[in-house]
């Protein structure tokens, strides 16, 4: 069979791995597939040293190479939701070539434009690397679990945050000092916020909720919240009530629609999630014939993304087709998303109260006035006439009551900061 | 497109999940896949009376229907390495249709030459419900991680041992106490000596091994111990050491050739095969690309092996096709399996020996003379004159080594039962 050529713009990390795989296991990849897989041009800024690209035609201008190489797919690893990413891919699916990309940003905002485009052009979109690299999840999803009705799908997505959530843990240590060790040992970006923050995890949730549910990827309609606000005594408490604390990425199926919302979330320290820690991924899907199942590895990095990247690649050589959210684009329903406010659910809330006789009954009063179910309420220390810190978990309650509840408490006198919540999931 | 033709063999509990998943998800799948799956034959010693399965013909004698009904799909859930299921099978591939199993012990003993016929007719032979049913490894290892060189696969494979092992640490019972009651749940065979005694973990091992190194599959090349001789001691210890104890499948390319090995192990309670409980299995593949990534979930009973039944024939209606064993038959390299004596490892060794002074510089002697490194060793009660428990760790030896250190220690007076060892993994 003739070689299977490919193209691939961007020679960063990512591009980097992937050139390095497909020289390094040439004759494994092969014999898999029957046919060879060939670079046959690449596209960056600079042609990175490192790399042995000597016999490979080389562009400067990727926009270019998508419009003019000659190649069968095209790799996309520059990055960016849109701008020249989304021009060379647009334009590789518009000369009929397949799509493979690790751009989980692009597929979260494009990601419905792009399947109608490559599936009329009788082309594969490729994203397998777009969502926990050294984890093969989308085709679990797409092709090992399809015939399920899945539940929910809910995972750690973004390895960044679970490493400072983990080390906080284990030192004892704050956010902000945490990240800044993270960011010097390059594990987190000069500017976090796309990690730390929630969106990265947004953006990979909108694509898994798409393939669990057959809906339209719709990145907008994700509730999002980061982990600036956990503080190392929210992870202590955490541990004492039997939780950890993780950004969890959740879509699940209600009665008032699909919930899709990212935030920290205390999960039982036994469960499969609460046990997935530093740079580790996960994601468990539940399903009405599978029950719950679980995967876990490495999200980030060169060589898993890489691994990724030609997973996807090798489909494409073997003539492997599946639609791309697993359904025929024009058969994805719009996503009906559960409001926020209805969500059912336990909490932990965090305290700061100036120790006075009566601020406890005050505070209980305000979560009964909102039929609000306490749980526990431990008073951290004693300090007479001072601040302490309290920590409270109520019961499974609608978000809606929660926040007024929060509201009624920020009104007592003795409570000196705002609440701050953190979700529980039983799992 | 026109309707896929599914013939059934086998109306047990599996059939009867598969026959229900392909009703209750019809519209799901034929949207998946572009047409329609069709049940067009089943085949049973009695007709279950519980499935809608009027309308379709129905055989008494699989082996007829395999000959004679006009199907693309055989599916074969009768179970058995040879016989019936065999005959099946072997009668479908030879008139050039694709063929879905959950049969391990066939694969196992079979699979070379089923997967050499099924290439000759051009169709698949699909056995992803053989191993770990809610969990897609088989799609995984054979595509999704196809990129890498892996290293190692391994995992807990057999859900009615994870079960029972479970059940000992959390009660503090015995291994017969608890098989027993295993039985009477229905969680365990009455016969239950191929779960027990590792032959099931055994049968789907020499599957993971054959798709992860290329290797033809090779059952009878598996070192195989089973689970009846860990007691309710050492499972006690193992927690007070920091170990779960677990049976684990384990392949691992070696210097010396690939291991391939069932038997107890005790793994670190932080480790994600640690974590591992009740009876759900986990698979972890390590790779040099992706790293390690671990697959958790329901390994048996009607619906997670149903599920996996059905994906193998969405794979078949799309038109998916990838080689039976992750290369073309022929490619496949004979398994040089790594000799178990030149296994090293660490060890736990539970030794009964007569509470006398200088018994335990005798022990020491003894594992010295064979250059067996002592990690730990401890006395769990003082009984002077009588029988004690006593446990041991040792660190890396060869497993040579261990087993000679095992008969001198054998030849002490004062020890009075063999001594039993566990292998450690440190994962």
């Amino acid at each position: 069979m003739d070689d299977l050529k490919i193209a691939i713009a961007g020679l960063g990390t990512v591009g980097g791995g992937t050139v390095t795989l497909l020289h390094r296991h040439a004759d494994l990849l092969s014999a898999r597939v029957g046919r060879r897989l060939r670079l046959v041009a690449c596209a960056a800024l600079e042609k990175p040293a490192n790399l042995a690209l000597d016999a490979i035609p080389f562009y400067s201008d990727a926009r270019v190479m998508a419009k003019d190489a000659d190649y069968d797919v095209l790799v996309e690893l520059i990055g960016g939701s849109s701008g020249i990413a989304l021009d060379v891919v647009t334009t590789a699916l518009g000369r009929g070539r397949h799509v493979v990309t690790a751009n989980k940003a692009m597929v979260a905002h494009h990601g419905q434009k792009l399947a109608e485009l490559a599936e009329q052009a009788g082309v594969t979109f490729g994203f397998e690397a777009a969502v926990a690299g050294g984890i093969p999840v989308i085709k679990a999803l797409r092709e090992g679990l399809a015939a399920n009705r899945l539940s929910q799908v809910y995972g750690i997505l973004n390895g960044t945050c679970n490493y400072i959530l983990t080390t906080m843990r284990e030192t004892g240590r704050e956010f902000a000092d945490v990240l800044a060790e993270a960011q010097a040992l390059g594990y987190a970006e000069a500017d976090p916020s796309f990690d730390i923050d929630g969106v990265d995890t947004a953006h990979k949730l909108s694509i898994l909720t798409s393939l669990a549910f057959g809906t339209v990827v719709d990145f907008a309609k994700v509730h999002v919240e980061g982990i600036r606000h956990v503080s190392a005594f929210d992870i202590r408490s955490a541990e004492e009530l039997g939780y950890r604390i993780k950004l969890l990425g959740i879509a699940r199926r209600t009665e008032d629609g699909i919930e899709q919302r990212v935030h920290p979330c205390m999960v039982p320290i036994r469960s499969s999630i609460g046990c997935v820690e530093g740079v580790f991924n996960a994601v468990v899907a539940e399903g009405d014939f599978i029950g719950r199942t679980l995967f876990e590895g490495r999200g980030a990095g060169a060589t898993p993304t890489a691994s990724a990247v030609v997973a996807d690649i090798l489909d494409i050589a073997a003539g492997r087709r599946t639609p791309t959210f697993g359904l025929p684009a024009k058969a994805l329903a719009p996503l009906q998303v559960a409001p926020m406010e209805q969500h059912r659910g336990a909490f932990y809330i965090r305290l700061t109260v100036l120790d006075r006789p009566g601020v406890f009954a005050d505070i209980a009063a305000a979560l009964r006035d909102e039929e609000v179910s306490m749980e526990a309420i431990l008073q951290r220390a004693r300090a007479p006439g001072e601040t302490v810190p309290v920590v409270m978990t109520v019961h499974d309650t609608l978000e809606r009551s929660m926040t007024r509840a929060v509201e009624r408490i920020s009104a007592i006198g003795e409570v000196v900061e705002p609440p701050h919540l953190i979700r529980i999931e039983a799992f």
